[in-house]
């Protein structure tokens, strides 16, 4: 989907968060000028996550760190992992457990740096627990029959935090078909072979980078490795807001699972904001 | 008070609002971008109606139009007329009648177009049925006590449709000693001479324009015959969170009425987004 008029907003506000992370109210001040200057000249015509590329590109050079992210994603993680098992717990119990499933592995992805409407990790605890009120849109039996059928999958991973309930979505796929991917490099919250390794994936299933530091599916700007895999996959399951915002125009392969953010995906999608989905895309 | 870090992406969402009112798409952009590039370049160390002032100007020079915000303004006052005899009858029956008049000021505060947590028209009849139950931090009886002592008093007004509400307020202030004073010119959806025509203010009290075209009271942009009000008058109640950005450090004849629509300003103030607010300023 392209950038709209109304995404702009959304990324100064996500770059005057970035920018906090520098300590002197001074150099704060310069590098806001200097991304406000930068997204005035960027090109809008591709997808959101692209002009957040740019973004957080100039964030980390200007800094002069490659991950400025790196202590809100270890919190991110570490959270997750404190919920894991209260997680399993409760989905011992639901007898909708396919359904279950998909809801918490969407609800995770409001662990989003970069979202509006994201939530910050000490609320995930009353998230989860008003987790089964959440407005969803899905058919989970659907979901389970194509990933059952499918002979290979492509699991494109989306934030730190997230991927620990994206592990309990894996962990009942068929294993030795499925490959996550994660972002080639640290961009915004999003997880890396790093966050991909403390989830325990790397030792459940196949492990890739992207070869890219946009915070989506940039498909032109990740590794050749990458693009074939992704050509190769039977069915791919795209995780998070900004995988869809960069594969919706993609082929019927990909389901899409996150929850809606903002409502210029959610008018994309016709949903309203905080609804968790699960759709097909294209022809699918 | 200081224009914050936090303050730049709210003037870039006001400024994609207000380019929303273009209609042609590629004029959107072109505009937007023209806005980022100024919003840089922009001194920050001013108060934000500084920087909004700014921002509208370019947005009406641009345009080509004296006031992008007229059909919006005219819809707040029709809004706000319909609202006022329902609000007279409730406040009729209500005991804490001084209270109730401030509430009901500073609810009309709500009708901003420039605010993240503004409401739209449509939802004010539903503000009005929670107004009761809204925080509200104020002495009323100190208020009126000062009202009724100070031999000048000026009324700041802020924005259409609350002018309205102002209305209210005034008709129990000693009128002979009151001067209501609103914007200089059209800005955003601040109040002007024809607001408080409509709203039946100038047959109720003296009415005058400030001479600025500032989102705010930018004391150093207003006609010296405005300057000179404001330094004679005993008691100033200013409307507004524009109004109070702008004054803010001014000295203790103030009499802050808004409600507190972003974080910034609830922190300066020590209340949450959402309270109603009637506070002395300074040494007050």
């Amino acid at each position: 989907m392209r950038t709209s008029i109304e995404c702009i907003a959304c990324f100064v506000r996500q770059a005057a968060e970035a920018v906090g992370l520098v300590v002197e109210d001074r150099r704060r001040e310069e590098l806001l000028r200097l991304l406000l200057k930068e997204i005035a000249a960027c090109d809008w015509r591709g997808s959101p996550p692209v002009v957040g590329q740019v973004i957080h590109r100039i964030i980390r050079r200007e800094l002069g760190v490659d991950d400025p992210y790196r202590a809100l994603k270890r919190h991110l993680n570490d959270k997750a992992e404190e919920l894991v098992p209260v997680i399993r717990e409760t989905l011992g119990r639901r007898s909708d457990r396919e359904a279950a499933l998909l809801r918490v592995a969407a609800a995770g992805n409001l662990l989003d740096a970069g979202a509006k409407s994201g939530i910050a990790p000490q609320d995930l605890h009353g998230v989860l627990q008003r987790l089964w009120r959440l407005p969803f849109r899905g058919d989970a039996r659907d979901f389970f029959r194509r990933t059952a059928q499918a002979r290979s999958i492509l699991y494109l991973a989306d934030n730190a935090g997230e991927i620990f309930f994206d592990r309990l979505l894996v962990e009942e796929l068929p294993r030795d078909r499925v490959t996550v991917a994660v972002r080639g490099a640290p961009t915004l919250n999003d997880a890396t072979l790093e966050d991909a390794r403390r989830a325990g994936l790397t030792g459940l299933v196949r492990v890739i980078a992207n070869g890219s530091d946009a915070p989506g599916t940039v498909l032109a700007d990740c590794s050749a490795e990458f693009r074939e895999e992704f050509e190769r996959a039977e069915l791919i399951i795209s995780k998070g807001q900004g995988n869809f915002e960069t594969l919706s125009e993609e082929d019927g392969r990909i389901y899409f699972l996150f929850t809606v953010k903002c409502e210029v995906v959610g008018r994309k999608v016709g949903a309203a904001v905080g609804t968790l989905l699960c759709v097909p895309g294209g022809g699918g």
